[in-house]
């Protein structure tokens, strides 16, 4: 077991952390009600605007991004509310409970995790609910668990052709930055998220992007609440600030991280993680194993789950891997624990750093005795050469 | 104006954040389910327990302070539970709004926002209430807003005299890791607190320590929760674990500040304060002017505040402060805004930051046209030569 | 003893390193072959022009100052050549002993460590020198053993009376960036300096700005040289490379340092320095000491020299203030040891950390039983006061 | 071309810097005279003896390797003394052009720049030099411009067979914390290093280990020197001081340096490097390439050199895949201009980083047209496979 040299870190987040948000964060705290944290500030809240692709206002919490999913739940909806919910995977079933927990009464439709939300059922599902006690659709965009991305913009029209009035809300913790995600365009009305992935900063920061319709829900709606409280954030973050202490050192972080995302132009960002996501499936057929996503429009961009093969166990699979070869693989959770691993190739990736990891993985399946075929990571650059080429 | 050099962080927080802990939080995220992050997590669930100087759990929350002060109230009260709150200032009072706004039933004493809570009153509330009512007695340890320091110890003793079961609540958002604080030998129930004071790290983490009676409180209390539920966080604590994605780097620094504050030593630490905050009231003394603490016993050695002049202007004072000796000092907050301005001495500050600090001070108060007495320095400075010698 | 908290590093030289220079430093090494290594290169020779005042190269080494000190010598003397040089202190006479050891007769102008170069005497030493036998007067500009400042544009208005051909050879290494210095306009030929002192930089780099005329003479002297050749640096250099491997990560810092001096302006941070020694001399002048400077003319802006009282160590003063205080002050060096100590204002020093200091030197007289008046600090407060209005 | 993400730099040096050192080294600078320097400067000098393996002294310059040739030279040679050197490459051919200029006479051994220094011509030269007119016997122990490696111990044993007084010096400036190197146990005389290869530093340090008969001879060699003089520096370095200001960032990181490489255990530093390399050298025998090196015995464990197919320009193809790829080659140096490139696998290099670059490699020669056989990769998994297994 070598530690020399750098830890691969594939897993779907939190994602390395480029050197330049590093270093931007190793800075002295400032006042953070004085001048210079107001341009900060401002600046960071902006920068959130062109990310999520809005022209609304984007709230910034200290905290998980599973805060940000509480403070979606008590800012739009009421006790005993009805919302639909999808079995997308664990994230999804995670969302669903903690809306339980909130009083809500959730219709979660069942899934297989290896699909997204299905648009036909959202449309069926809006069009029997005559009395429109639904009120809030809530989606994984893409589900860390499985590498499996739902088609949010069909979801909305959808939505649109039952004529329903539900609330879109849209958790894109782990693909914000890295899948294209369209807020205004795709008329979402809360959008989720969350630091740790194609932001590329360290976890600690929560966001709720905001359409008017879910701001006038919030006045309206009759949760308790204070801390995630929007009406709370929105009248200091006008001029740049926050009601309680905010996180200044992860926003320092946030300013670089945006920075590099318009250096390198969001266009440009989604189009290279399709590149590697492309290379990674190529490398996963290559081997002989299988993606556990079924739909192609629906692969991720972000991440590739993974099955092994019957009788092999992928803990013991990715324990080798970061013993052998010091790489963090992802787990398969809750019920695909040992089925599944899986790679992340998400926010501060490039084709080498890919080629590395995917290296890992062909190395380990040998190392571990797991039944394949050589040549995945063949596969993989004859991918990237020709997605280059293309 | 002069921009060179280092700007002095004299505010009650955040607090000037050590070299040393920087960098520690300048290093790459790990996979937040491996082995290095038990040990990580093990250690800083530890390490806490020291500084809180308690045998019991200490919950580490991504969020700010005030996150923190929310947690304590959705796992220890139900809706129209009663509480005895004191108004010893700014924070008090949003703690109070914040329970309101859970439906607490807050009985609020009066305060002149001059002296800490009255261990007799707190005694004559309890004992005239007969049916137990009061669920709490919520305590501000270090007002913030104010430099006054309220004598907790005192407070149980008099709880105790009334043998009232109400739970003991305590901010000591800044006051932890600067003034002495004992959670299991003074008796507290829930000791609440952040990063970005005492424990000389960036904001983004707020604690709360809990008793063996609050957490029985939890499990029988009806306020809904998810993201601040003790005994979510508590289950996987034990293994050094998360139940959602921690703010890892900020704990890198937690175990540096934890480190630094073991190295010094706490008496050690906490005698420095003390050392501190008498030479800077010294000062406010050889200028003539007022602290606005009345009480002696109740000094904070965290912060002074200092009472302006009738007819000028603390917030005109301190924007001179900032632009022409690039020194960051405290506002007057709610009522006291204009009224007072508030120097801090807390965390990474030993004697000759204080002294440049109490320079510019005095001559800021020269530069404002504030009248006042020469010498206030030299009084500060007299005094640490006295509390050394001492 | 309290070791929490900043260190006060007032010697005058090596300097604190301002953050943003530590961090710009804190990035990966780059291929020193490649192209981005080419832009970096000639950034930093072109801002170095800028902060020399020259129209003419600067060469830059990967060496301490003392390493530029040969290099000057050794690319425009040759063996038995005759130079002028003054006894200003400890490292005028360290060069002289480098020159000696390269076989340079050195002309060395006795001198009581309290005053700069006479340019009556450069004038009347040259004019005595009748077959041109001198080759070069040296001159160090800022002698960091005794905080005087040698006037370096009357030097060569002597040299020029004279009409001698000597080349006019100036030691910068602790003024340049913190004391104006024109290289250029004052006719020097070449300008030697380090990274560690007014430039705020770690210690490791060295520099030679060069004139024509003292290029002229590289080309015909005979000393042997490689490291240090002239020729060999100015070819790569063009394109912005070195010959072999440069400091990287120092040439990052050079960058940054560039940019922040260039930011804040030249007249501006040579201003500043005048302030602060004036407000140090006034410190000095209160508690009753003396500065060792003679020549007001000649007072350095970069540090101050402080006679101690008869019967007093220095050295032993100097441990109370590191061991009470954490503070760094600069030594007797050679013939002054024990006898005097230096105070450091130089580089990234604003007003309060100056204050700061004094107040540490005052506490320090006080705990040392040395005999002062106190008030030093009350006087610098005043002369800060007073530079900031006139 | 993307350039998110990590840049590969995968030249022979300078090697990438591990993240804990750089940030030892974005530290405060500290008085370079004072106690806690004292213990640094002990720490680094006693360190560096176990990373040369010898009880003697290692002398530690600001300067680059390049700096650490000159102070050999000058400290142990006198003018007009003959050597005998060995054309291995083109940075023994730099160091000879050197001596030259120093006024020594060398004897240079031609060579074709794919072996190293042949034992056996050492004993012949040596035995037919009855006069003991040769001074030095004066070899590169890797050869960073052709990636091969002389048998210092063998060599060694050469001039003991002809019993022949000559001096050992050793260049190891890329070899040095990579490769096996016993400065003692092979009786080397002086071994000159540098800090931007094995040692895993950025540049900016020199060093030279010295043999008692290399200081005896420095005490009667007649070439001048100052900056470079061993006496000067081995007087202070006894306390852990320096006679000038030493480079103190750097040392903060060579302390690190020195603690990792000994935490990981030179053995085990040394077998990974030979891990790499075999790994490399089986990916060029699979895409049908020739190793510069014809001495399997002589292949080096930092770097290895590729002959280019002829008619293929490598500086074209390091082009693409710098552009391509982000990853930077070394490049044929001198009369290997175009003809070859080089694999820099030293330092802080672990299977997964050298799998992505030799990844690029192979699509960077897909992308240039350079004739190849796919496999190469696959080649290298296997052989690390097989060296993890063995």
């Amino acid at each position: 077991m070598s530690r020399t040299g750098r830890h691969f870190l594939q897993i779907p987040g939190p994602s390395p952390v480029p050197e330049r948000v590093l270093r931007a964060m190793d800075m002295p705290v400032i006042d953070h009600r004085g001048p210079e944290f107001g341009v900060l500030g401002r600046e960071v809240l902006e920068g959130c605007r062109a990310v999520f692709q809005t022209m609304g206002p984007v709230v910034i919490y200290p905290s998980s991004g599973t805060g940000a999913w509480e403070a979606t739940i008590v800012n739009t909806l009421s006790s005993g509310d009805r919302v639909l919910m999808f079995e997308t995977g664990h994230f999804a079933t995670l969302w669903r409970q903690m809306a339980a927990r909130w009083g809500i009464e959730v219709e979660f439709v069942p899934g297989d995790w290896r699909r997204g939300v299905d648009p036909e059922i959202v449309e069926a599902k809006l069009a029997e609910d005559r009395s429109r006690a639904i009120k809030a659709v809530m989606v994984v965009h893409n589900e860390t668990s499985t590498g499996v991305t739902s088609r949010v913009a069909e979801v909305r029209r959808a939505i649109d052709r039952a004529n329903h009035p539900a609330l879109l809300l849209v958790d894109t913790i782990s693909s914000l930055g890295s899948a294209d995600f369209r807020h205004d365009e795709w008329g979402v009305d809360v959008t989720v998220s969350g630091s740790q992935k194609g932001l590329m900063l360290p976890p600690g920061l929560g966001f709720t992007a905001i359409s008017e319709k879910a701001r006038a829900a919030s006045r309206i709606n009759n949760l308790p609440r204070s801390y995630w409280d929007w009406e709370e954030m929105l009248k200091p973050n006008a001029n740049g600030y926050f009601p309680y202490t905010p996180a200044t050192n992860l926003l320092y972080g946030l300013r670089e991280a945006i920075a590099m995302l318009l250096e390198e132009g969001l266009p440009e960002v989604f189009a290279r993680h399709q590149r590697l996501a492309a290379a990674t499936r190529a490398a996963v057929q290559g081997w002989g194993l299988e993606v556990l996503c079924r739909e192609p429009s629906e692969y991720s961009p972000v991440l590739t789950a993974v099955v092994m093969p019957e009788g092999h166990d992928a803990d013991a699979f990715r324990r080798i891997v970061l013993d052998d070869f010091d790489m963090s693989l992802g787990a398969g959770l809750s019920k695909l624990a040992g089925r599944i691993f899986r790679i992340g190739h998400l926010g501060e990736c490039n084709e080498l750093t890919l080629m590395g990891a995917l290296s890992g993985v062909e190395m380990g399946l040998d190392a571990a005795g797991v039944p394949h075929q050589r040549g995945g990571v063949l596969a993989a650059m004859t991918s990237l050469r020709a997605g280059r080429d293309g």
